[in-house]
């Protein structure tokens, strides 16, 4: 399938996510779907993927069923996980469709299998929905594991898995921060933000020595992931109002992850 | 897969069925969810759906997506119309929570092709998360549809395909009536409830006839079904308290539906 945008929102955007309670941040909420619709052309195939932020981080650490289930209540913090990613989902999914955006929510643990990693997801459906110009939105899930019954299957691990399957061109990564920086910023005054990165050395060099840390966490995996895949790849700030839209539209912000 | 019950609670009981606006009936879930708690035996295998109610049915009613979708306000109503299935699913999987049930929210339309009728959906993941003590719960979608991109997958159909591939013995059809009346009991003050039928030919008697009106619209649908299928099927009032826990633990209430 031609053209498809893969666009991928974090939980840190659309949640508040430095709560240990699940509080959603509806005002970025509008914003973000404000964006998404301006910045959407007509009968374009967009994907939609969020985080989970303050919906999924704390509950995930504090019943840890990440590792694996074995009791009752192990499968009741399976359950409740997967039932506050709905919610939060719901809560987005009603913003984007106030704007317009016929957005679609996509239950990616109705289908997936992981086995460490994920092994098996429904595609062919969100294919069909994409011919139909529906915007399937999907969304970080606690999801069935082989080996242990439940484990996580991340927003990160999603959007790559979409990538290879769809054959989309470009993976859009909205964050919290600008994007890869030669040293951390919130440390270093004189650090300066990177435009583009060729090499996943290149990128260990600025994310994955012991002076600078990777201030998103993630921001090593979802390069990796990229040079792994052969896709390229923009880290930008989805915090910053109009990012979004720029992006969406073809504009060059952020770090742009170059696969050559 | 050996002894999985299915139990539908209809839209009528956990909302408020009357209502133009989604109303979600919130005291009445909760019973329903302390019933199916108090039901259910340790280990014993539990697939539940739910009907969409005021969720439901007045938006299609009003949007008439179930005769497909052209336009983009179609898309958009596509959209809505699965959202709103979504947040009734997360109200009642809440409760179900609650009352230690580990009930597993399941968008069947996140797997589904319908053509007509259900083609496809996702039954292998179901039995994974039955194998693991987990409760799926399943419920009426707005599904893709091969020739006119949108119809409805309601929780009626999602029973029998359900029953079939789970190969489960028996469905139990929660309703707002307590069952087969000889004749309308709502006109009729001689109406006697019936406790079996053993013949498709017998149902329609009762229900097909025309003095006679289908007074839930689908139940004659629900046994046209189960004749179809082969499976037993008990069709009960889940508005009637004890009576979940009752049907739950094997007792004989309703109409027992008896393929021979």
């Amino acid at each position: 399938m031609n053209n498809v945008k893969l666009l991928k929102i974090g939980g840190s955007i659309i949640t508040r996510r430095e709560k240990e309670e699940p509080t959603p941040d509806i005002e970025n909420m509008e914003r973000v779907a404000e964006e998404i619709k301006q910045g959407l052309s007509k009968n374009e195939k967009l994907v939609l993927v969020h985080g989970a932020g303050s919906y999924g981080h704390p509950i995930v650490k504090r019943t840890e069923i990440h590792k694996g289930i074995e009791t009752e209540e192990d499968r009741i913090n399976f359950a409740e996980t997967q039932r506050l990613q709905n919610e939060l989902n719901v809560l987005f999914t009603k913003k984007l469709i106030q704007q317009g955006v016929s957005a679609f929510p996509f239950q990616a643990s109705a289908s997936a299998i992981r086995d460490g990693e994920l092994k098996t997801m429904e595609v062919d459906l969100i294919r069909k929905l994409l011919e139909e110009n529906m915007v399937p939105v999907l969304y970080g899930v606690p999801a069935y594991d082989e080996e242990q019954g439940c484990s996580i299957l991340s927003g990160d691990e999603i959007m790559p898995y979409l990538a290879k399957e769809l054959n989309a061109g470009l993976m859009l990564h909205g964050t919290d921060v600008d994007g890869v920086y030669t040293s951390d910023p919130n440390e270093d005054d004189s650090a300066e933000l990177i435009a583009q990165i060729d090499s996943l050395e290149e990128a260990k060099n600025y994310l994955g020595g012991s002076k600078h840390t990777d201030v998103t966490g993630g921001m090593l995996n979802k390069i990796e992931k990229a040079f792994d895949l052969g896709k390229d790849c923009i880290i930008f700030n989805a915090n910053e109002s109009g990012n979004i839209e720029k992006v969406l539209k073809g504009d060059r912000i952020g770090t742009y992850i170059n696969i050559i």
